[in-house]
């Protein structure tokens, strides 16, 4: 067991986060950022008490959250710039890796500011079943957009509906994704959430509307080749006829933001009108197993691991 | 010959664009724009001289420029809104269709409100030789950005550089594209002025900087197979690492901005910086050939026809 020194806290995980965004930390592929080699402790956020501290401000029994360099491990010694308390008045501790965390803050700007988000827009959202999907959905109803799930599964869809989307798609019994987009979206797509790539990312590009806004937040469907080409129909021209913006977009180039998203998120959580479906994982020992459900498209909602 | 009615002009042509926004609008494939069907009066801009006036303030003799809407037509009748007075004080006739007109916009807001240049931004412009890549090098230079040219041969790659441009490709002679983009922006293309889409933006979009900006503002090399599916690589993970923003400009939707811009442009021309190689030929009857040689490539600087 760490010892703290000067300024640290000992802190000891109650959930771990797993993530899309792991998979590519994982892969030898050139990245935003430094992967994790074989060997290293593997990066993730977490939510744990504070066990020791030799840190001004903090205390034994505090809940704190680190949004990513926690690590997958039971005990991490951080610093106060690591974390953010975390407020159960406000919220419960798994919240703090999910609306009140990175995927809120995610879907808050994709929306907001990089996807421009206007009343009656046309949103479409891939991966709606999933952490940031589920809070896009609620969040593009509440500002006067029609959000649009895209979703593996009819049960999927189920929950999307269940969780503010006006309509929906279950890819996996499509023959004709492009069909499909086109007659949920007639006046064709405003706004795009892109958190697959891949088919779904194909049929929609062939429907946007004058100037869309495509946000490009994750390439959940090229998780399988990840590294290798990706070839297939471009959609160059349709671009450039819509006048269409596409975008990759990443959180933690927008931390400055996070306080402001994460202040609004909270106002409409003490309103009672934002919703999570947690799709909870017991045992530290099934972080690799949640991992690979989690990219395979097995889970509903927002999957964390619990500890101990 | 047509009679000017009241508020109307009778204009003569003195010089009709071409430019390789036609392509796109004599296909019956979807646009952003109605196409010309067969048996239609061919869109096009042109310089002419009023030689009949029914309009206050217009008189016999004044040159005005009709952006879009001359026609390929010898003489139109045009109204106060469709044109722009030509000023020879300030520029040749040809100039109002090119640095003073949508070749110069184009250039213009493409570098710096779509693609937001910045000085020591490394930008590639392909088509570079071309009516809006001859004017971009010399922008982009001058606004302190270092130009790379993308153009198909040798003998276009030096005028390129006799107008602005820091380096080059001339990519009939390049086996390998991105690894010659790669040679000539080793920390990788800030902005890129995407004129053609096809083998050079495929050469770009493998070697994008952090937060990239690429501005989608023609497809030449899909003319010859316009409206056909576009198979190849895709790029998104590459878009997605770099947060890059890929944008589809359409100059017609900025009308607001080109006053602003042909007053900026108007400014660097009074004080001889800006050069323009001009392309004429000469002949009405040579219009459809004179397109055909620009889609082709066969152009360096801005090709025109002139009549009469």
């Amino acid at each position: 067991m760490p010892v703290p020194g000067p300024g640290e806290i000992l802190v000891r995980a109650r959930f771990l986060d797993v993530a899309p965004y792991m998979r590519a930390r994982i892969s030898p592929t050139s990245n935003y950022a430094r992967g994790v080699r074989p060997g290293q402790l593997m990066i993730g956020g977490a939510v744990g008490e504070v066990v020791r501290s030799e840190a001004i401000g903090l205390e034994p029994g505090d809940l704190v959250v680190a949004d990513i360099d926690f690590g997958w491990q039971e005990y991490a010694l951080l610093r106060r710039g690591d974390i953010r308390l975390v407020d159960t008045d406000l919220a419960p501790p798994e919240c703090w890796l999910d609306v009140m965390g990175l995927n809120g803050a995610t879907a808050w700007l994709t929306l907001f500011t990089t996807g421009r988000l206007q009343p009656g827009d046309d949103v479409v959202v891939s991966a709606a079943a999933g952490s940031v999907g589920q809070i896009a959905g609620q969040l593009a109803r509440l500002a006067g957009a029609r959000p649009i799930a895209v979703t593996s599964t009819p049960e999927k869809l189920l929950h999307c509906l269940a969780m503010g989307y006006a309509d929906g798609i279950a890819w996996r019994d499509e023959p004709d994704l492009a069909t499909a987009v086109r007659r949920l979206c007639p006046s064709g797509v405003d706004v795009f959430l892109d958190n697959t790539a891949g088919p779904i990312h194909d049929a929609v590009l062939q429907n946007l509307a004058a100037s869309a806004r495509i946000v490009l937040n994750g390439t959940a469907a090229l998780a399988a080749t990840f590294g290798e080409p990706d070839i297939g129909p471009r959609f160059l021209r349709h671009i450039l006829v819509a006048r269409a913006r596409l975008e990759g977009f990443l959180v933690l180039d927008h931390g400055l933001c996070w306080s402001m998203a994460w202040d609004r998120l909270g106002r409409l959580l003490r309103q009672g009108v934002l919703r999570t479906r947690y799709d909870i994982v017991d045992g530290f020992e099934r972080l690799p197993e949640a991992l690979i459900g989690l990219l395979r498209g097995e889970s509903v909602g927002k999957r964390l691991v619990r500890v101990g």
